[in-house]
């Protein structure tokens, strides 16, 4: 006997007759002897609908109230599952964020599991009950309902996983697996049947939507198998799993690409120590991801500072950066928020030298400009004019020969 | 410095608008130096929504479930209004039902409280905050989710005023307040300025859907004196409280009635002691509740047992009482749901003698047959066939002269 972990995004559960199907599939598994613990999004469109109301209801609107509002969305599939389930003659339970427990920090909108009680859930699933667990909330020791920010339900299921020791954490969603590019930009994108969790973890920062960066993260942390798999075939998905030595021999893996992404230069910054902590630590202090930073050569004691936010935050970190600029004595701040991040990743990149050059000479020959360029062991990242994105990847695409099979 | 809870219902919540009208009749009252606590319902039309899904979901629905689910509505509206509140500049939390501890027995879809803990309300009154409480929900010791039935939110104020020993609990509604009988039949029905918990208790349970009975009953028993008036207008609307000397010179003081009503016959039961237990045991366990009975006087060793039930329980009330009528060994079982009762209620009458006999003559005068009667001190009911009711309704306000101002 195994324990699965299944979840389901929002489009698998959009309304009663996908429940039904989800509830099929759930079955399946229940019948082949195992314990499942389903993990629900909220129904496709529910989360854009609450996060209007709360939009109209005040310009500035508060956090926390907001959790509470959105939540809601996840309350209403896990409780409308369980009873499909129990309809169907299986016995099930809902449970919230509050009732498993899932703790997690105070930072609303985007907080982070801190801990999974495993008690309730064992309890239930020892006496052969499905357990069905609303993802994307979690409580805070003051018993404040949190939510730990889009795509946050893969990270419930992962961190379920991981508490309960889980066999596998199948990740149910609208397409067949992890790809090794957009199939939408390259039509000769190829499905990957295994990908390590390093690279996943590159993917999914550098843009692919396909699993929330920190739920990677936890599934390498605590050795969660995860496959990505669709939620209306059958086919077996990607596999997101430990390096193995199959996996070396490709260089590159994939193609991603990030359009929400905004550059924000900081002209003429006094090069003395502490200007860096002091730009940047107002932005961590409001909850804002720096991506990449580069820092220009040092010229008469000044220097430039570029660095990479998502583009919801560029009011803000605008905002912040400003006062801060004037603070360390820097000439002006510079916004451009019509870039985009094309990147290339792979395990194998690590031990093979060229691998850059390559890419930026296959962007060169297509006259793609490339304004910031960040590099990590199996990925490299280049920042490019926002309407070159699609050409980008292409070439890319070509470039590496992702089309065949390794 | 009084403390004020202020309940409202699901029309004045319906929209962001009406919310903004109830956050500034709420701010008005903080203007004024005092704290308050809001109740909230779902929007109108939400709570119904939910029921629907559910009843899609499953034929016969998990009730734990249910609870979990159209609880989501109050969650709504009370995270809305604190970010409406906090969006005016004022100081306000949302709490759910497990977050305030609202503790309630296990009796999902109509759970009673049991307790209500004001440690995190108070905390953050004295703070200045406006608490923003989610009626209708509570939490049982296990921590599952229950709701209280169709207007519990005024329950919950009630309950929340209690706890606090608030100084004044307002209910605001879509109406003016408490009237002699239903406007909507009786052109000429009056508005009450004050009227006795025993007497609201009486009309809440005869029908008058403008309060919980339960709301009545915790109000007696926490002497919270309770307004009923409108979200829409500035007017007094009425107050519930202890009976006074006024009160007691009128007779009757409204009419009521109930088409929720079904009324079902036992026939031929065997008149030997435990056999009522054994017929209505069941039911109880069930949750259902039996409004009127009547047993025939016995004959030969065998009685006819008259009762009713509301309307949405029929189904379930005919199958337990059909099982335990083979097994006490009664020759058949009949259901009416064509019926209604009519009530008239008030506290002189146990102090003047022919109230009831002038109630069953004025329905004679109409040739309205009177199918079952039931007395307690301020009240007189009488169960009637169904098409009648208005007819009823309009004569027992004329006999009685309620259109006077006594």
């Amino acid at each position: 006997m195994a324990l699965v972990v299944q979840k389901y995004g929002g489009t698998s559960v959009a309304n009663l007759e996908k429940i039904e199907n989800v509830a099929r599939r759930v079955i399946k598994e229940r019948q082949a002897g195992n314990q499942v613990v389903v993990v629900l999004s909220a129904m496709a469109g529910e989360t854009n609908r609450l996060i209007e109301l709360a939009q109209q209801a005040a310009e500035d609107y508060d956090i926390r109230e907001y959790d509470t509002l959105i939540s809601t969305g996840e309350q209403v599939t896990v409780s409308l599952l369980a009873m499909v389930l129990k309809g169907m003659g299986y016995p099930a339970r809902s449970f919230l964020g509050f009732q498993v427990r899932i703790m997690t920090d105070q930072a609303h909108t985007q907080a982070r599991i801190l801990s999974v009680e495993d008690a309730a859930l064992r309890r239930e699933l020892e006496k052969g009950v499905i357990a069905v667990v609303a993802g994307f909330q979690g409580v805070d020791k003051d018993n404040n309902i949190t939510t730990l920010g889009r795509g946050g339900s893969d990270t419930s299921a992962v961190a379920l996983a991981a508490a309960l020791q889980a066999d596998v954490c199948e990740i149910y969603t609208d397409v067949d697996g992890v790809y090794t590019t957009d199939p939408g930009i390259c039509s000769n994108a190829r499905l990957l049947t295994r990908i390590s969790y390093d690279e996943m973890l590159e993917m999914a920062r550098a843009g692919a939507k396909v699993l929330q960066p920190r739920s990677v993260e936890l599934a390498k942390k605590y050795d969660v198998p995860v496959y990505v798999k669709s939620s209306f075939k059958d086919d077996v998905g990607t596999l997101v799993t430990k390096e193995d030595k199959e996996m070396e021999r490709e260089v590159v893996s994939g193609v991603t690409y990030d359009r929400d992404q905004a550059k924000i230069t900081v002209i003429r910054v006094p090069d003395k120590a502490g200007v860096a902590s002091r730009l940047f630590t107002p932005l961590s202090e409001h909850n804002i991801v720096v991506d990449m930073i580069i820092q220009n050569a040092s010229l008469e004691g000044y220097t430039d500072l570029t660095f990479t936010v998502s583009r919801k935050d560029v009011k803000e970190t605008k905002r912040l950066i400003e006062e801060a600029a004037r603070e360390v004595g820097a000439a002006s701040v510079e916004v451009d928020d019509q870039v985009a991040k094309v990147s290339i990743i792979g395990v194998g990149m690590i031990s093979h030298s060229g691998v850059a050059a390559k890419m930026f000479s296959a962007l060169a020959q297509e006259g793609i400009n490339i304004m910031m360029i960040s590099t990590s062991e199996i990925k490299v990242s280049c920042v490019i004019q926002s309407k070159y994105t699609e050409l980008a990847v292409m070439v890319l695409h070509d470039a590496f020969g992702l089309e065949k099979t390794p």
